[in-house]
């Protein structure tokens, strides 16, 4: 590539999401009298987690929303969480609920994200969102945030409709790699769907104008890989070695060989700073989105 | 191609899928004591509909099901059809439900399909449904019939293990493009979906182990898109004028050039009898299953 790469910022495009959702926000308070309301549950006390439901409250707090914290204790039954979770689908004044993975081991999970309507589910992590995503009714689900986020990166380079270009997915996850193949596919574009069975990776990741790589294996695409002026998305996170911060020290790195790739590709996301934060800012606009729908108002788009 | 290529004989794959629905629903009523029932949901004249739902009924009653068949007049109204599924829904008696397709114009035919319990749904159409399979949840949800038995034809020549395998589908609608994507999906190939807005269908195509063509176009595949030893699933059927017939008569093709396309496969279904016939069978299978499910019995596998 001899042109300039751009390296996508997801810094600002979450930035100005946010923005979105702030006026919003605002919009519903104005014609509702009342506040958008996102729930957030979060089981036990891994800090991992305590630091994400942290964010997404601040966050919440930030785009004036009404924001809801429950906390539960490591040992809460299955049985208190399903009912939790029914009070909050009752509660016309949350709009959205999140209940924070992994839950602690004696959950089932699956059926506590079953329980939640799917029209408060902001993660879209419902079977009733994953098929109306399934079959392109985008208009009336909500969509998984990670990757309503990355398509919105993808749109920021090559607008809405993506007819005739080749997308290519590494990586099949219900959480990512499915729905970002139909969200690719209902822009129009020719999508091919790679994973750990595939074969000939490389030569599937060189037919691709846009490289979509989510399988949590560090620096897996090399340049080799990237088509000449291709977009490349990267939505790994990876904690890796770094001796050269010092001994014992680790950094963050995606599933694409960023210093190498950027010099093949037209644009690119960084790690992190690229698709790690469309996730929390999707979830503010599904939020804002569930509320305008529940009380009948025109729907923001994002 | 050197070797001989496989015509696929849908008819016959068909005729093994229903002698082992009969032995299913032998068993289930040797269970039970009652018989698997499919409700069949026709309204108005449309002659080809009655057709097809003729087949369906007696092709049910074939398997040793109970089958009713519900005609209503042209001009049913929407609150009638939906009260009538809704006492479907409720009946015990019945295992699957099907309204035939399409409706009179003044339905609103989502809405009623919708309506249709997802766990009776043979049609394979509800959201739940498509949600599970576009998840991967094959065990619980109902998958819909064509590209169920396409994919069954797919299995009798690669196994039920496809990885190292393209796949490419031409066509993405949600009836069959895009379940099929996701079964081949799921059974590990490397799915590309393709679709009018594909540039360089041929080339995208001449990567294709597998390719499977449901576009309604005739014989629009043509031997030079298809790669050597190949298989080919054809779910187009076009009628197409046959003046070599004698004036105004018409025969049926499907999406692929089948004459010139079957000396580069190595396999290849035919139109008519080859995806057609699997279509009726699948519909008894998903209702024997959704018979066994209901009951609590171990669900056959087809």
């Amino acid at each position: 590539m001899t042109g300039v790469v751009t390296i996508i910022d997801g810094k600002e495009v979450a930035a100005s999401v946010i923005e979105a959702v702030k006026a919003s926000a605002e919009g519903y308070t104005a014609k509702t009298g009342g506040k958008v309301g996102l729930a957030v549950v979060i089981v036990g006390n891994d800090p991992a987690s305590h630091a994400y439901v942290g964010a997404k409250g601040r966050m919440a707090k930030e785009c004036g929303f009404n924001s809801i914290q429950h906390t539960l204790p490591e040992d809460t039954s299955q049985q208190d969480l399903l009912a939790l979770v029914n009070t909050l689908n009752a509660d016309p004044s949350i709009h959205g609920i999140l209940v924070q993975l992994p839950l602690p081991k004696h959950f089932n999970s699956e059926e506590i994200i079953q329980s939640i309507l799917p029209e408060k589910d902001v993660d879209g992590l419902h079977v009733v969102n994953a098929g109306k995503l399934a079959t392109g009714d985008l208009a009336s689900g909500l969509i998984s945030c990670t990757p309503a986020g990355a398509m919105l990166l993808v749109r920021k380079i090559h607008g809405k409709d993506l007819s005739g270009l080749n997308a290519l997915v590494i990586g099949r996850s219900n959480l990512f790699g499915k729905p970002m193949g139909q969200l690719l596919l209902n822009a129009n574009a020719t999508v091919t769907m790679a994973h750990s069975r595939s074969r000939d990776l490389p030569g599937l990741c060189r037919t691709a104008d846009i490289l979509v790589a989510a399988v949590g294996r560090a620096e897996m695409v090399k340049a080799d890989w990237v088509k000449d002026g291709a977009t490349v998305i990267d939505v790994g996170i990876n904690r890796v070695p770094a001796p050269e911060k010092g001994e014992g020290k680790t950094k963050l790195v995606g599933d694409v060989d960023f210093a190498a790739c950027k010099d093949k590709a037209a644009a690119i996301t960084p790690v992190p700073g690229g698709v790690g934060p469309m996730t929390i800012a999707m979830l503010m606009a599904n939020t804002v989105i569930a509320a305008h729908r529940t009380a009948g108002l025109e729907v923001p788009v994002f």
